[in-house]
């Protein structure tokens, strides 16, 4: 029964549905027939995504250059997913480093002037596309490392957390962190979830109430990030991880990040069902009850 | 579908049901209605529970004063549960720290003549105003923090970690952990993820297993308490720590200890559920062979 | 209701019944009726496992001699598993000591040779081995100390995991990791599972997507190891220690890596419960339709 349910939850058409699922809909622009993948070592270029795929090695770097500081519209998030799902497709793609063009920032985060003031439709829109954007990292079949190149606050820090390694500027004027609640926001409970898996429960308690934004250094301490490099040195690093990373023979078998977001997913999923299916139990007592 | 689910977690009414279904019934005592709460800054004393609270800031600060060293017998607990349940219904008090009046001693925990050699109901009865207490500071929506003092041992440790923030003396002297194992005794499971919630799995095997105390410095170094000041200094620490926390924009939109505590209570109540649910659904399928 | 069900999960009987179900059948060489247990200060010996047991003390050590380096094969993990039992048995035994007798590794992990190139069914009694050896050692209600006096990759780590304490030889030659993505293998996810609980979840992440083995030094940094000692005191440090644990009052009320293995159990049942119970109110709905 356990290995029954292990293979369940390896099973890849399983995590599609689940991921339909939990997306609900997933937002139009996303489902758009994913364009080809550029051939060879080349470069795909959508307007504010740039991407360089290396055939060879098999990895691509995705260069987010979204003026001024990458913050995460609806149109810029609707872009990082399409890229993505892109090289998801591609067999040949095995890893991708995510890094940013922008000076001294590597994202700022949910663009605010997306949240506010704007029709109901609109938001959800918006939040739709946010949570396809964690789906699509937290779940994806490739190894994915953060190239955090600048600072990184909320919806950032987020993209970060869902790659399976992080390197980080050691500049001190960067910072990287939730800090929703120094905006009067709560971040929602997958950015919390996903948080807790990366630095632990304790940690993310104090970092989320308290809205914390770390230091490079603090935040290798906590483990935010894994690694701190010269800001000259980030983008290289990642690749030479990359590189030695794929060299290891199971490596890409699994995904761990992958893995534990399908555990997440299911449990999720189970709590659900079994409120759901309590619900039923209930309203059949009642039926039985007129038998 | 996630939305819903976390916005019916955050709901507040969602919580008090929780609470009630949690705590069974409550006991008599805690249940009578609370009187009005004093006005500006003032103090309100029972006899064993002193609360200053300051109006301007928001901020009360609760006095335990049980002679000789806080044991959280029945009556005090019942005490300990009025007071907080009484700030908690003023929406001018924010914050709550939580401290000792009596020398060296934060509180010695379970009173243990409460426990032993009295009536099946007595003991009832203590545990459901053990578990209340709980309940009613893990899922405060105040933020709360709490002046170790002195010694916390068992349900002192408790008390304590139920708080947002650990203050403590510096005083080497001072003890504080989950020793009941060294009592022979077996903490209830919900003494044992609170303190995983606190200093994570493995530490918290290794302090129950042993019932071990840590002195302050340890109990700094795992992380069971957040804080070592000078005695003299842990009430103003506190208080000086409420107001920068206060001054926080979105700190009060959750206290995050209390979101932690709602998603463990769902997982409680969920895992009851799908027991509950279980049953039913076996006993249908029972009742339907008999169609 | 919480303490009903926390009786429940304390209650044997139950554990029992959930070790059998999750065991689904166990194979059959362990269900032989475990022989008599020998009376004294003695030993008992089969091919592969020497058990001293001293019964003065209630503690015995189980050598692992499997040569050349102890490889978990079917037969091997049998043979454990019966040692197990007869000491689960005897209820003057209270505390084990796991250790190897063959020199530079406690244990080589899995015996790839039982995993490859043989029959379904072979492969089908080898992991129910796998498993049961891993329910027998984490669910017991002894104090297990693991006395890790050489190298212990993959199923040693494992096997080392499941015990409540490890001491390790403080040689840097010696490694100890589940290295199994090293191997090309996806390690099941109870490994990953009982590795959270003792280094947390980044830790494990990361130690299972690269495969890593950890120094002696390194296991005790991340706490995959609890103790350091020199090559020649392990076991002497293991059964001293020992003795110190067990003459605490309470400890052998509950053994807290046991407790914590009640809680994963009741969660996964849980988790397949409400599966099982979803898809029969699916179905149930179904009929009701038909009436």
């Amino acid at each position: 029964m356990k290995m029954a349910l292990r293979a369940c939850l390896r099973t890849k058409p399983g995590l599609t549905a689940l991921l339909s699922q939990l997306s609900c809909s997933g937002h139009a622009a996303a489902r758009r027939a994913p364009a080809l993948v550029a051939q060879r070592s080349s470069s795909s270029t959508s307007q504010k995504i740039k991407v360089d795929f290396d055939q060879s090695s098999g990895v691509a770097v995705m260069h987010m250059q979204s003026p001024p500081v990458n913050s995460l519209s609806l149109e810029f998030l609707t872009d990082v997913c399409i890229a993505l799902e892109k090289l998801e497709m591609d067999k040949s793609c095995r890893g991708l480093v995510v890094t940013s063009s922008q000076p001294k920032v590597f994202s700022a985060g949910l663009d605010i002037l997306d949240m506010y003031g704007k029709s109901p439709e609109h938001c959800a829109e918006f939040w739709k596309a946010v949570q396809e954007m964690w789906l699509k990292f937290y779940g994806s079949n490739m190894i994915t490392i953060a190239a955090v190149n600048g600072s990184s606050p909320a919806g950032g820090c987020l993209l970060s957390m869902t790659c399976d390694y992080r390197i980080m500027a050691d500049n001190p004027r960067y910072s990287i962190g939730l800090n929703e609640t120094k905006l009067g926001i709560v971040a929602p409970f997958w950015f919390k979830d996903t948080m807790v898996n990366t630095v632990g429960h304790r940690a993310t308690e104090m970092a989320l109430q308290l809205g914390l934004l770390y230091s490079p250094a603090e935040a290798l301490k906590i483990g935010l990030v894994d690694q701190l490099v010269h800001e000259d040195q980030v983008l290289t690093t990642a690749t030479e991880t990359m590189t030695k990373w794929l060299a290891i023979p199971g490596i890409l078998n699994i995904s761990y990040t992958c893995h534990f977001f399908h555990l997440w997913c299911c449990n999720l999923v189970c709590t659900i069902c079994s409120c759901v299916c309590q619900v039923i139990a209930a309203k059949k007592i009642h039926l039985s009850q007129d038998f």
